[in-house]
């Protein structure tokens, strides 16, 4: 074997213990029994271990020098030299950082949580503000040695968005945000919805049967995956041909299930899309974080939330629901699962309002990690941007800066790749039916196939081929922008609530 | 960290790289999607090749003979010393065999499952005897590298029944097959049971319910381990604190998931009641199989096929399945889980006849390896066996010697443990009911508290301290012997079929 090939099969045995690794996970959120949490604690960290110095190790980064040696003169978009950047990537990203740091996050990690958890329960910020303040000085000591041109917060995005910048991230933010503001105020003046009837009693098993009736229609594939129940919804994927989800029920919040159902498909149509040429090589994997949300994203709510698809499957959601629904028209239940409403909590928040949420995140993170926001002041700053943005402000800091668990895990730079997807999402859906014209006319069929293919095509067959940004000119012909995001949101909302 | 507490921590990251592989095998029977396979198998490959690598490292035979220096003024009865007796075997065995026969074997028995799959759908032995031939030559092989006093098969019992030699189990064989064949007998003259009540419709949820209660109150904490579906039942443990059990349900014959449940729960008892303060030490582990199968033969048969276990519980049966057994005696029900037949089936073989199935086996293996019976007469060897213990002779291969899985893994010297498991049962059991006059009320009340706790202290707890022949000892103050388990199965089924 070459060079090459030496490196594509000793990343692969890697690749094999991280997927085993998410075997392990997805056990514990799903089935492990409570005695069994130290035992996989354990598991984890050993296979966690090997991973990381079979990775590290110097036998990888002399075969990658071959390598790319070998490949000098091989063409720009190759195969192999597009693999070869990946992996150059990753393997001086894993090498720049110190074992000492690293080991020193893990353990401020951990201790952060329980910080954090209890920090929350009481509701007060001043209890975490210290280890707040840690965790970004390991953060700026991780951006200091994986460097960065123009700013520290740069190196911590790139984590998540490999070659974002946070000039990007404000331009596009910049062009959203009064829209934005202006579409939040705008709806704020019309009636509001009343969707009192998706908090009737909606059967659990009735819930399941009609969510994987739905994502097998949209094209999820039960034969290379399958979902369980777990306190926390996610995707994971251990392998192309076995990419699991789950949900949680919620009888009385039809979205609950039957959305994140739909969101965690968006996520495992990619990986179950990546290209089967790529299986087990370093091209077998997502873009980003952006990327990835910005296909759950566009399936929860540009499909998902769509008149279109309730025009064709609303009835059967009624038969699911046998009585349920019978006297709620098709007209007010769709207006029900796009009801916008200003509110403290992310993760329920609606679709126009969603952006606001990380952009403050966003402009929070910036302030911290530069200084012009101390850590002390969080949650006077929070609130205030609170009521600039969505017009109301938390009435206390759990419900406020202390209610998203990412900061206690390290992870500044992360909250932008949500809303980053989240416009991305429309940018691929636009573009898509400009290419295809039949994707429309097929989706208001309840037909998926003519839209998933060119997802397949331009988004989940690349891989990790292109930078996200190469990813979405490749795409859409165009960088990352908020327009189309802008047009879908006001065309959908100002409709829904009746205001032209 | 002194040499050992090194070696034990390197041992410790190695065992759980293999309860990793203990919850990918688990995922593999009971919840992957079939796409999942291929991948599973490269995540299985590479996480077993790290184990082993790390095991028959240099590394770890250093710290073995360091730690063995360190410890030679040891007390011989000292957990050091046991420890490191334990360690040399595993190390040695482990060692000696060369890493091209290792592999020779893994292609040879991958290859002999497909030909013994598609020989017994032919029930045509001819097809598999080839395969037989190379499978035995490879383990003659093995036994020569593995070495032995005596005969090559005893190097063969010796991975599965440390330390036993063929003649051991023959002594235990010699005296049990002429008790066994008379007691056959005797019951096949007397009128035969009707077990047609077992094949009524049982509602699979309602099985499942009433197994689980049974467990929980024989002792499986569900705390520390959980029940799921599987096509073959099984016991696996991913450590002390997470040991589940497989099940299946057939709808029309209650003992498949009822008796499977209860055995696997002894298998499962076991593995959860290894000495907590062994936690992640090679002395947290089984005896040897034989040993694990005392336990699962012990609380399937002797307690779950027991008079006085249904006596006590025979009412709560009757109640989970409404109406199904409400004209039924507890008599006849008793009766009919406890019916002799003489079959050609190992897996369906009743309590009486199961030993025999074993014993022909044994002599099968023996012949095949010395080379007394020649592979392709195996079928006639066979058949003439059958009718000389059991008085029936198989109407093809397929249920005859072809109806077994281990010889096409090149399992030889593995059968006998079954049968040295089911009478160390009654040993076992024996011995308890004399150490502690109150076992025998407390069952008879559905009380097994007192059952467990003799088995904890001198089964679970000493874990791999003693080799399966020292442990009897210990346990029961005298070697293997048979008389207990042909008292025990003289007095209740001449008692069951009326014959004194």
């Amino acid at each position: 074997m070459d060079n090459y090939n030496m490196l594509i099969a000793r990343l692969a045995e890697i690749g094999h213990v991280n997927t085993s690794i998410a075997v392990l996970s997805w056990d514990q959120q799903c089935y492990m029994p409570p005695g069994g949490a130290h035992e996989r604690a354990e598991q984890l960290a050993v296979l966690g271990k090997i991973s990381h110095e079979m990775f590290v190790d110097e036998a990888t980064g002399k075969l990658l020098e071959a390598a790319e040696r070998d490949a000098a003169g091989a063409a720009p978009e190759s195969d192999v030299t597009l693999t070869l950047r990946a992996v150059r990537r990753d393997y001086d990203r894993a090498t720049k950082l110190p074992t000492s740091l690293v080991a020193e996050i893990a353990r401020a990690t951990t201790l952060g949580h329980e910080v954090w958890v209890k920090a929350r329960e009481a509701s007060d910020w001043n209890q975490f503000a210290p280890t707040v303040s840690h965790l970004l000085d390991l953060s700026r000591q991780v951006a200091e040695y994986l460097g960065y041109e123009d700013r520290a917060y740069d190196a911590l995005l790139d984590q998540y968005e490999p070659g974002m910048k946070t000039r990007d991230v404000e331009r596009v933010f910049d062009e959203l945000r009064p829209g934005l503001v202006a579409l939040v105020r705008d709806l704020a003046a019309a009636p509001q919805i009343d969707d009192s009837v998706l908090r009737r009693d909606f059967d659990e098993e009735q819930q399941r049967i009609f969510g994987e009736a739905i994502i097998a229609k949209i094209g999820y594939d039960f034969t290379n995956g399958r979902q369980d129940r777990a306190v926390h919804p996610f995707c994971t994927s251990f392998g192309r041909n076995d990419v699991r989800i789950t949900t949680r029920y919620d009888r009385n919040w039809l979205p609950s299930a039957l959305m994140g159902t739909i969101h965690e498909t968006g996520h495992a149509l990619y990986e179950q899309g990546f290209d089967p040429k790529d299986d087990f090589t370093p091209l077998s994997g997502a873009a980003s974080l952006g990327v990835h949300e910005s296909q759950s994203r566009l399936w929860e709510n540009i499909i998902g939330r769509s008149r279109a698809f309730w025009n064709v499957y609303y009835q059967d959601l009624q038969r699911q629901f046998s009585g349920v629904l019978d006297d709620i028209s098709i007209d007010a239940f769709y207006r029900a699962v796009n009801k916008v409403e200003p509110s403290f909590i992310r993760v329920e928040a609606d679709e126009v309002t969603y952006c606001l949420h990380i952009m403050l995140r966003f402009e929070m993170e910036k302030g911290m990690l530069d200084g012009s926001i101390a850590v002390k002041d969080v949650p006077e700053a929070w609130n205030a941007k609170m009521q600039d943005y969505l017009g109301i402000t938390p009435p206390n800091d759990a419900e406020g800066c202390l209610q998203d668990v990412h900061w206690s895990g390290g992870m500044f730079g992360y909250f932008p790749t949500y809303a980053l997807g989240t416009i991305l999402s429309a940018q691929l859906f636009e573009k898509a039916t400009q290419d295809n014209a039949q994707i429309v006319p097929d989706l208001e069929r309840g037909e998926f196939g003519s839209l998933l293919a060119w997802l397949r095509e331009k988004v989940h067959h690349p891989g990790r081929r292109y930078l996200p940004a190469e990813l979405v000119v490749r795409a859409t012909g165009e960088p990352a922008q908020s327009h189309s995001y802008l047009k879908y949101l006001n065309t959908k909302f100002r409709e829904v609530y009746g205001i032209c």
